[in-house]
């Protein structure tokens, strides 16, 4: 049977900028909702500076409550600091972030690409080490806020570091949420050509409701993996006029339409999305940051 | 250059079942409009009895007002007689219909489908002698209002048929927008392995927010014609719970940000699309149908 793996991101990429902070316990329940409806695997947080991202600032506390379980706990890691915060908080496994772009990785990342990656060589050997899961994530992998098209040299630049440090998976970032069937498949072959043994991922924000076009040529060129958020929650901060992620809801129904399992239920993901979106509505202020979480 | 041809429905498809009549002046005004925009064929009208499609009775006056053309005019037409009506009003193209399912068919055109394919050949011939393009189009390709899933072999049936009277084109029918890409690409891939030569096309209804996607993915096994309407206008009146066609000004802007050219200035339909809405909501009624135009 065909199937395909959904990765929600509504904790970390959903929740990160959202008009409102959703406390721990409700976070908890949050993800307990997802896993109950057979989500596969979860970003969790983000271990990066609670100065960048206060309302996920609490991944640790969350990871806490989160010891026993099921799926896959996955964290986002700018640097070797925020591996050894994943790893000391239990998570399974670990995306790297790089943009393919220089100006939206300075913006986003605050130093050079090539700084970043080097910084990253260090921080995938030890989640290796430690048997981590290593996803690595290439942002701005179609367009660019601040310089455009991105080149497909770039992306491939990119990837073949990933590579190198031993990446178990290829995210491509449509960061703006721009890319088009078209570019996608492009990019996609050429990934698949270069390192055809491994996973492909794809994490797409849905601007123009070219979303699930953009899915469904994706998945015909082999991408197994797509990341998703309840009610299409989310948007990177660094990018102006970026939209939110893919709803995870009307990518189960697409899949599961065209008998491509999931292994989501998707009339159990309503509760679970109507409950989060009640508490971010309360537009409730990010708790002060302790020094401990500092990233 | 990648390019692909968009055709428009409005004033068929878009206009026959609207809630409100749009006076012949607003029609050749509307179809002007479009092809000033670039869209290479419109369909016009549908030559069937004015009893069944009162709105779009008037298909004679607004060919009439339409005789110098660049474009090329499309009707839909059921059988000989509408073929006659069609060569008489000076069309370049008539668009034969039968539905792969036996009950839409017998709901749509209230005869059995052997029955309506059987009158449809003495059609195609008279319209094969004239010179005329000829699209056979497979209502209910996918899925069957009262029947569910219409088989594969039933798609074929009918194109087989189609085949045999020598039309130029297959287009296949989405009639109630719940085709998948998986389910497009099972029947394009079956369709093009028996007529390689032939144009493929489709028709969609875009009920769940899939039709681009059906779109993306078609146009990879090979698609080269889409059917739109402006502000999605449409559906078929005897296909409880059918959506509207695909939207022409968002399907224009999806390939041409593909850099798959259309021919078409989408910018110019936004004010073409404002005027026929317009028209529309003031909700006129049917004109009364004269003897002259009974089908």
């Amino acid at each position: 049977m065909a199937t395909v793996r959904i990765i929600d991101v509504t904790p970390r990429d959903g929740l990160q900028d959202a008009p409102g902070y959703v406390p721990v316990p409700d976070k908890v329940q949050l993800i307990q909702g997802l896993l109950g409806a057979g989500v596969p695997a979860i970003e969790v947080t983000a271990f990066v500076s609670p100065r960048w991202s206060p309302l996920i600032a609490d991944g640790e506390e969350v990871l806490g409550q989160l010891r026993d379980h099921q799926g896959e706990w996955i964290a986002l890691v700018p640097n070797l600091k925020g591996v050894q915060r994943a790893i000391r908080a239990g998570v399974d496994a670990v995306t790297l972030v790089v943009s393919a772009s220089e100006s939206h990785n300075r913006a986003n990342l605050n130093r050079s690409r090539d700084e970043t990656l080097n910084l990253l060589q260090d921080a995938a050997r030890l989640a290796r080490q430690q048997g981590l899961r290593i996803r690595g994530a290439v942002s701005t992998a179609f367009d660019c806020p601040f310089e455009g098209r991105v080149a497909l040299s770039a992306v491939l630049e990119v990837v073949a570091r990933y590579l190198a440090m031993g990446v178990d998976e290829i995210i491509l970032a449509d960061t703006l949420g721009t890319a088009t069937p078209r570019l996608i498949k492009e990019r996609v072959q050429a990934i698949k050509a270069v390192a055809p043994e491994k996973t492909v991922g794809l994490h797409l924000h849905d601007r123009r409701g070219w979303g699930l076009a953009n899915v469904a040529v994706a998945y015909e060129y082999g991408v197994q993996e797509f990341e998703a958020a309840l009610g299409g929650l989310g948007g990177c901060p660094y990018a102006p006029g970026a939209a939110g992620n893919l709803d995870l809801e009307r990518l189960v129904e697409f899949f599961e339409a065209q008998g491509v399992s999931t292994g989501i239920a998707g009339d159990r993901l309503v509760e679970v999305r109507q409950r989060v979106l009640t508490v971010i509505a309360q537009g409730l202020p990010a708790p002060e940051t302790s020094k401990k979480m500092e990233g």
